[in-house]
C-alpha cells in the first residue's frame, strides 16, 4: 500500500498505527462492533493490509481474527470504501486548515476515552486552540434537547458559565438549543468548551453553527470522529453521544423529553459508571419529563446548579482541590515554544494567557494550546491571575 | 373531681380514660413531652388525679412517674390552667356545633398516629361528614408553602385532584398556598379531604379560610389537638406537622422554600419512615428549593403526577388493588343507622351515596359516616357507581 503510506505521511508525525487508523477512520463508521472487537486482536495495520488484500478475512488476519464473529460482512462494508480514501493532497488541505489528527496514546488523546472499551473511537479529528486532553481533565457535559424551553437554555448557559469560571471544561454536542446554550455560556465566561460533532468538522453540521463553532474552536477545541466532509447520518448521533459521555467526569442532563437524544448520552455514561445527574424544570413542561425520569428512575443527582455539579464530579474527599503531584515529564521534553510560554510565566503571582504570550514571543493561540500542555503535564497550574508555576516543580 | 366527670359525660361515650384525655388536652398543649412519656407510665386518670391533687408529682403518681424527667415543671404549667378547663355547657355547645372527641382505641381513631409514640395525640376534636379512619386508609398528605407561585398551587390543585379521583384522600393543613391548592383539586373531584388545623376547629386558623373549612367539613373532616377555640401559637404549626405526617401513607412536598415549615412535615415523615415525595419546579425558583433539597438530600422520591406518588405509598406488589380481607366485626355490632346503610346498599352493582341514603331513610352526612365506617370495618368497598357491598361478607 505504497498510497497509504504517502497518504499518511502528510498527517504528521508518522508511524504505522496512526497510519492505518486514519484509513480505518475513512473505512469503519465510529462505533462500528466488528472494528472494535477486531482490534482487540490485530494491529490497526494488520486490519488495513487485511481489508486491502481483497482475499477471506480469516485468511489474511493473524490469529484468524479469533473471537470476533460477522467479520466477512464487515470486511465487505470496508472493502467498498477503499475507493473513497482522501488524496494527500486532501489531507495537506485539511492540515492547513487547522485540522489535526488525534489517536488513542498520543499526548493529546483524553484517556478517559479508554473507558468504552471496544467501542473506543479509533481516531478523533480536532481543531481549535486548547490541548484536548487537558480541557477534558477537569470537564462536564452539558447535554439536552434541541426543542429547548427559554428555562432550558438559561438554565444552561448559566451552569455553563458558572462551570467554565470555576476552572472545569464544558462538553456539549454543537447542536441547537441546550448545547449551543452550554457552549456559548462556557464562551461567555471565557472558559474553555469542547464540542464532539456527529458530522466532519468541515462539513460543521449544523450549518447555522457556522459562527459558534468558529468561536469554540478560537477559545477550546472542536472534535469528531467521522472525516472532515463527511455529513452526519441518523445513528451518527447516537454513537456520537457515547463520546460525549466517556470524555468528562460527568453528565448533566439540563432538560430533556421523555424521547430525546440526551437520553442516549445519559444511558452511555451511566453504561461506564460515570457521574449522572439531571436538573428539573416544571412539571408540566415536557422538556423536563426526561430528566425527571432519569432523577427517579436511572438515580441520576438532582443538580441545580454549578456547585452541585462540581460536588458530584469531584472524587470524595479531594473536593475542589486539584490533586498534587509532580510534572509527568522532564523540562528538556518540551519542544522551544512550550518551552518559552514556560519560561514567560512568573515565578509568583501568575499572568494572564495574553500577557504570557507577549513576554515568549509567541500568538496568542499558541500560547493556549502550549498553557494546556504545560498544565497536562504538571508544570503550571490556573489561577486567580491567570496561569501560575507548580510549587513542587 | 365530681366537676371533671360531669364535664366529660357530656361529650359522648364516657368512660374514665375518655373524661381524662379530655382534661389532658386541655391543661397540656399538644406534644409536650413530659405528658407523652407520663403516658406510658400512667393511664390519663391516674395523670389527671395528681395534677388536681397539688401535691409533688413523685408523691401521687403511680410508681412515682418513673423515667419521667422535668415532672415538677410540667405539673406547675398543667395546674396553672386548672381553672381554664371548659364549662359542660361549653362542651355541650361544640358538640351541638358539629364537633366530636376522637380518642386513641375508639372506632374512628386513625392508627397510623401510634407510629409517633410519645408524641401520638392525646385526644383529636374532628367535624366533618367523613370517617377520619377509613379517610386516612388511603390517604396522601400534600403540603407546600403558604407562599406558593402559580406554578405550585397549580400542581397542588392538579394533584390532589388525580389523587382524589383514584380513591386517595387528600390530607394537608389547611394554610394559605399550597394547602389550600390541594384541598380545594379534592373537593372539586369529589373527594375526601382532611385538613389538620394548628387551632382550635371553632377558633379556625386562617379566619380567611372559613369557607373552604366550612366545604371541607362537609366533604371530609376538620380536626385538631387543640380546644375548638384556642388561638395558634407559632410552635403549635410545627407540632402539628407531625399529625400531617403520621396520618397519611406518605407526603409530598409541592413547593417550598428551603426554611419553609413544610420542611418540618418532610422530617417527621421521614422520622416515621413514611415515604417522602417532592415535586420539581425551575431551579430558578426559590419556593422550590426545598424540594430539590429534600429529593436530593433526604432521599425523596421525585413525583410529576399522582399515578407516580400512589405507586410509593402502595406496598410494593400490592400495586392499587386493596387487600381483600374479611369484615373486622360482626353485623351485630352495628348501631342501627349503620344497619339501615348496609341494607340499603344493593347486593350487585352498587349504589350512589344519595340513592343509599334514601333508601335507608337517613340524612346525607349520617349516610357518609355510616358508609365510611363501613368500609373501614371491611363490610363494602368503593366501586364506578358508589358502593358495594364485599363479596366476601
Amino acid at each position: 500500500m505504497p498510497e497509504v503510506v504517502r497518504v499518511a505521511s502528510t498527517i504528521g508525525r508518522a508511524g504505522r498505527e496512526r497510519q492505518a487508523r486514519v484509513m480505518l477512520s475513512f473505512l469503519a463508521e465510529p462505533g462500528d462492533p466488528a472494528l472494535g472487537a477486531l482490534l482487540r486482536a490485530c494491529t490497526p495495520a494488520e486490519i488495513v493490509a487485511a481489508v486491502s488484500s481483497g482475499r477471506e478475512p480469516r485468511a489474511v488476519l493473524p490469529g484468524g481474527g479469533r473471537g470476533t464473529g460477522g467479520l466477512a460482512r464487515a470486511f465487505a462494508r470496508w472493502r467498498a470504501r477503499l475507493g473513497q480514501l482522501p488524496s494527500p493532497e486532501q489531507l495537506a488541505g485539511w492540515q492547513r486548515e487547522g485540522m489535526r489528527l488525534v489517536c488513542p496514546g498520543e499526548p493529546e488523546w483524553p484517556t478517559r476515552l479508554d473507558d468504552l472499551g471496544d467501542a473506543r473511537p479509533v481516531v478523533l479529528w480536532a481543531q481549535g486552540s486548547a490541548d484536548l486532553r487537558f480541557a477534558c481533565l477537569r470537564s462536564v457535559s452539558v447535554v439536552g434537547a434541541r426543542a429547548a424551553t427559554g428555562y432550558g437554555q438559561h438554565v444552561a448557559a448559566e451552569m455553563a458559565a458558572a462551570l467554565a469560571e470555576r476552572g472545569w471544561c464544558v462538553i456539549s454536542g454543537g447542536a441547537y438549543g441546550i448545547d449551543a446554550s452550554a457552549h456559548r455560556g462556557a464562551l461567555g465566561a471565557e472558559g474553555v468548551t469542547v464540542a464532539v460533532l456527529a458530522s466532519g468538522l468541515r462539513y460543521g453540521y449544523p450549518k447555522g453553527h457556522h459562527e459558534l463553532f468558529a468561536a469554540i474552536a478560537g477559545q477550546g477545541v472542536m472534535i469528531s470522529e467521522w472525516p472532515p466532509d463527511r455529513a452526519p447520518s441518523r445513528p451518527g448521533f447516537l454513537v456520537r453521544n457515547r463520546v460525549i459521555a466517556a470524555l468528562s467526569c460527568g453528565t448533566v442532563m439540563v432538560e430533556a423529553a421523555l424521547r430525546s437524544g440526551a437520553l442516549s448520552t445519559a444511558r452511555h455514561a451511566r453504561d461506564i459508571s460515570r457521574p449522572l445527574m439531571a436538573v428539573p424544570g416544571p412539571v408540566t413542561s415536557r422538556q423536563s419529563e426526561g430528566c425527571h425520569e432519569v432523577i427517579r428512575e436511572w438515580g441520576a443527582v438532582l443538580v441545580t446548579r454549578a456547585q452541585d455539579v462540581i460536588e458530584n464530579v469531584s472524587p470524595a474527599g479531594e473536593g475542589l482541590a486539584p490533586r498534587r503531584r509532580g510534572p509527568a515529564c522532564s523540562r528538556d521534553t518540551l519542544d522551544e515554544e512550550t518551552t518559552a510560554v514556560l519560561e514567560a510565566i512568573p515565578a509568583r503571582g501568575g499572568a494572564g494567557t495574553a500577557a504570557i504570550a507577549i513576554t515568549a514571543g509567541v500568538d496568542l493561540s499558541t500560547a493556549i494550546r502550549c498553557l494546556g500542555a504545560l498544565a497536562a503535564a504538571g508544570f503550571i497550574e490556573r489561577c486567580p491571575r491567570g496561569w501560575r508555576v507548580r510549587k513542587n516543580t
